[in-house]
């Protein structure tokens, strides 16, 4: 059929079985076509065709609800709820969002894009319907992986305790990103087949054939050991354990199978927990072979041949060359383990994995335990190397503040994406970590100018033994400078000039280096003589340096892809107020005070005006002042 | 015994169990007697003396690393330490730790205060461990309120998966602090009784022996079934489904049990869970009986009475005055509910559960699903008041800022204990909420002055519908102003001027408006005039007031209970520097770039110079300044 032409779900309801396979069909290949052009979460969203299908034929969105977990499988939802034909402008600036937001569709009624979430907003959402005497179903739809997360384990206890309506799918495809891991995984794996608790209860049904007839309370006895024994040794004891009613495992593929357990679980009183079988990737084959992850959320590719199209950039992955560089010094360094929170192939941390597989720990989606886990090590002398995103660093804030910095213990943080992050927009920018990390006593956090410098402060860190240590980098690649064959370490809290000048000078470090230095060079040439910095170190400050600029009275510009609030230009300003240089003129770039959407970086940039013409403009600004004051 | 002379834990080896009664006894007379003076957690170190003792005895500290989940339940373990000489010093400013301290003893391996962490540190612990191919063992102690934390869970989910050897004690004594909720405290109730499981083997067993001799392959399936069946019925299936193996239940006063099952835990290999039934308040009556917690963690106390010594304050407590405000609210309005992460009693809840129990949700120690959970109600037009500690808070930074105000919610935060909060030192203080949420878009953060002015920003926070607002207040009790019977709303973004003056301003709110008026008027008796700012709302902040001072160029004071980097004094920096006023001059005090640990909160502003004498020293020197510049 037509996919442009659906406005809503309730098409569905008229339709068969074998018109919504049909339908599916349409579906997959509208996928498969529209992702080769403009990349996203293909294999994830090729896994709940049918699910989501059947979830929007047997319930009535939005008075049901639907809670997408992650969300980065709910493209068939938006297809279904009248958006095919923004599919486009899918991850692109001013474009349809890869995740659920309210304000695309009245159907999207919670927003998330980290994991672990829907759990708890459910809760939320149920109890609120029975406060309000209203009736509608309310339908989390988490992944296996997302399952493990701490806030999700803490809503499974809360929900099968307080006994609320609700039916939770549990979409188990055996991998969220990479393959998923923990013992809930074996449990889910127990489950699919079964075979444990199969043989126990065949054997003991031919057993009890062979009792002989008692009649009355025997008999009786023995429906009851049976009922006990099903409900124990096949029904998913551990969430029936937690008070749910556990239903499946159900072919996620197949309609007759989700209709008769969705239609079990509608009528089923309390929480359910219905347990569906997918297959990632399902119906493209390329993505269906993918055991690693790789198919999870790609760039455009070829559907024929299912190689990816991708620029020819010859600079390393930041990701890889910090994951590479933590293998080499481990192979001297037997203390480094690495660690990873369900990130292994995202961290490039496969060659690690390979050659020390009993030094490195991915923990699944765990940011909290990951902490303190490096934490843990560290009190026996090992040095962790935690891989991490700056975005999903945010679930451990507490872990980083009590466990790791409060006991000043060696953990070398290595924050990845850094920054804008594009196409996955307001729920992953990477922008937050300096503002939240800042305020932390004990811990040493740096920003690298390249990769050969980024490659000489792992090692830094790996050196360092004076407490906590992060470096954090962009998402993407190097900027193509060659590398040094020996590695060096930085002295802790040094900024380093990349250009001199007098008449102004920024203060910056990382992504925006290259900004500065445009427009460091274009006033130049107008005869305007801008210092430029590589601030590397952004807590502690290079002191030195600091105070050298502002007792010349040099008009300091700060310049950060990063949350201005509390950041690295707020702490210039603190410095220089603390140290009577108040007087100053000091300005500050950097990301304003709102959530900033998804889209090519550089559009990003541009929208919140964090340009080289800005910076030309700011720093023609404070040099006037300057004259101005003097 | 003399417990003074306790230097280690190795005379235990030499003592009989009759002895060791002995011991516990003098131990728990010890607590008694020296807890009635300066307070602490009785209850919860009454509840595991004899655990305490017997893990000593049965392991060689620090060779084997003890760590105590929480804390505050390491009392004994610190007598049996050598440290009972200190007791008259607990908790108070330079003296003892109420929670493990590295820096106090070797056998402290590892520091506590906020629940849930010792399960993902004894993991790292246990990696090392068999990575230096050393030997000991690794004996996490944890309660049952603590195992709900999702940081615990998702340890338990990646021990149970990589089958390290480690012995978790499930310290279960039906509470933590409040009575514990959550199905995980069902599936314990159930080990506990085991009846359920129970009869069920009882039956069974009753069955097989009806069976006729079949003898051979059926004798041996019988048997093959009735150890799957002991496994799965009656050995604690959710953790074994974990791949722990499940030890207990256990009395934990018992000292054969006790070293029975230790001794049987140390024989197995991989991850142990021996479940350990304790009674919180042990040996001394009033604690034993209480139900709610009131015993949990106390001041001094009379012996003889079980009386809290209790100063006569007739100011209400803060937390106290907040619930009841919201209570009061609540009547009229249908949409409030209350929502608590484990802290009914603490937060003052008592009441509004007592009326509204259908609105009235205490999940447990799981602040991150308590903050999405409150944010799944506001997706649905209700208003939650979330009371959470400061320090509590900072486990749900990443809700807070993915769910909360990045959806622009309706959640009302009592951020309760802001500010330093004495006694339970470093880990508790409730000093870092402004740093980490000033840079989250949308959320309103207020202060209020006094009791009066927080009973009418609770009114403001309810009435106000343009997304998430919190009001920190402090521990303790108000000032002891008269309540205005009408509750009225504040406007948001506005401050107050509690005193004029144009030779500086003072910008405060909370705790440190006292100290900045006693300064003022000092001042004003030298003939300098300075102006005080109620700064109620720390974001945003009253950008006319703010820029009105600037204008007129008075030098300003920023002053808060609160860390300095990042704070409310650097907001006023940013804003004047954004705003060109930058050359102004503007001094700042709060809280320096370091742990505080306990002791009464006198004594701790004395040490880091938040004092009245320095508000004077500094305002003189700021007035100077601006005479200078002029």
């Amino acid at each position: 059929m037509d996919l442009m032409s659906i406005e809503n779900p309730a098409f569905l309801k008229g339709l068969s079985n074998e018109e919504l396979q049909s339908l599916s069909e349409d579906i997959r290949h509208f996928l498969i076509n529209k992702l080769s052009l403009t990349g996203g979460h293909i294999g994830p969203n090729l896994g709940v065709v049918e699910l989501t299908i059947a979830l929007h034929k047997c319930f009535d969105s939005p008075k049901d609800k639907m809670l997408w977990d992650v969300g980065h499988q709910s493209y068939v939802h938006k297809i279904l709820t009248g958006r095919a034909k923004d599919f486009d402008t899918l991850r692109q600036y001013k474009g349809m969002s890869g995740f659920p937001k309210m304000n695309e569709s009245e159907h999207d009624v919670w927003e998330t894009g980290h994991s672990s979430t829907s759990l708890s907003a459910a809760m939320g959402m149920a109890v609120a319907r029975d406060l309000k005497k209203e009736d509608s179903y309310i339908i989390p739809i988490i992944g296996d992986g997302a399952l493990t997360g701490g806030m999700a384990l803490e809503a499974l206890n809360h929900i099968g305790d307080e006994k609320k309506n609700m039916i939770v799918i549990l979409n188990d495809n055996e991998m969220s990103i990479a393959p998923n891991v923990g013992a809930l995984h074996q449990v889910l794996g127990r489950l699919r087949t079964a075979g444990k608790y199969q043989w126990v209860k065949d054997e003991l049904e031919m057993l009890l054939k062979k009792i002989p007839a008692v009649g009355g309370k025997m008999a009786a006895t023995a429906e009851r050991i049976k009922d006990s024994l099903k409900y124990l040794l096949v029904s998913g004891v551990f969430f029936e354990e937690l008070g749910f009613t556990y239903l499946g495992p159900v072919d996620g593929h197949d309609y007759d199978d989700l209709f008769e357990q969705l239609n079990y679980a509608k009528k089923t009183s309390g929480p359910v927990l219905l347990h569906v079988i997918t297959k990632k990737g399902k119906g493209f084959s390329p993505a269906e072979k993918d055991k690693i992850g790789t198919w999870h959320g790609t760039g455009p590719y070829k559907i024929e041949t299912g190689d990816f199209v991708k620029p020819t950039i010859t600079a390393p992955a930041w990701s890889k060359l910090v994951s590479d560089t933590v293998l080499k010094l481990a192979r001297t360094d037997e203390r480094i383990v690495a660690v990873t929170p369900a990130m292994p192939v995202g961290s490039k941390l496969e060659s690690f994995a390979k050659e020390f597989p009993n030094r490195m720990l991915d923990v699944g989606i765990a940011e909290q335990h990951a902490v303190t886990l490096a934490a843990g090590l560290a009190t026996q002398k090992m040095k962790p190397f935690l891989a991490i995103y700056s975005t999903f660093l945010q679930r451990a804030y507490d872990q980083m503040l009590h466990d790791v910095c409060r006991q000043n213990l060696n953990v070398f943080i290595g924050i990845d994406r850094a920054g804008l992050v594009g196409a996955d927009g307001e729920t992953h920018q990477g922008i937050y970590d300096i503002a939240f990390l800042r305020h932390m006593p004990n811990l040493v956090l740096m920003m690298p100018k390249d990769e050969n410098e980024g490659q000489h402060m792992v090692n830094t860190a790996i050196k360092y033994d004076d407490g906590p240590i992060a470096m954090r980098f962009p998402r993407g690649n190097g900027i193509g400078v060659e590398l040094d064959s020996a590695l060096k370490t930085i002295p802790i809290g040094t900024w380093e000039v990349l250009k001199e000048g007098s008449d102004a000078a920024i203060l910056t470090f990382g992504t925006t280096i290259e900004m500065a230095m445009e427009a460091a060079n274009q006033l130049e040439a107008q005869g305007i003589h801008v210092k430029v910095v590589n601030a590397r170190f952004i807590k502690p400050i290079d002191e030195a340096m600091l105070t050298d600029l502002l007792k010349k009275q040099i008009p300091i510009l700060t310049l950060e892809e990063a949350i201005l609030q509390g950041g690295f230009g707020s702490y210039c300003l603190e410095y220089a107020h603390d140290h009577g240089f108040g007087a100053n003129v000091i300005d500050r770039m950097g990301i304003p005070d709102e959530f900033i959407e998804h889209g090519d970086v550089n559009s990003l940039l541009e929208e919140i005006n964090l340009t080289k013409e800005e910076v030309v403009n700011r720093l023609l600004a404070i040099a006037r002042k300057k004259q101005k004051r003097a």
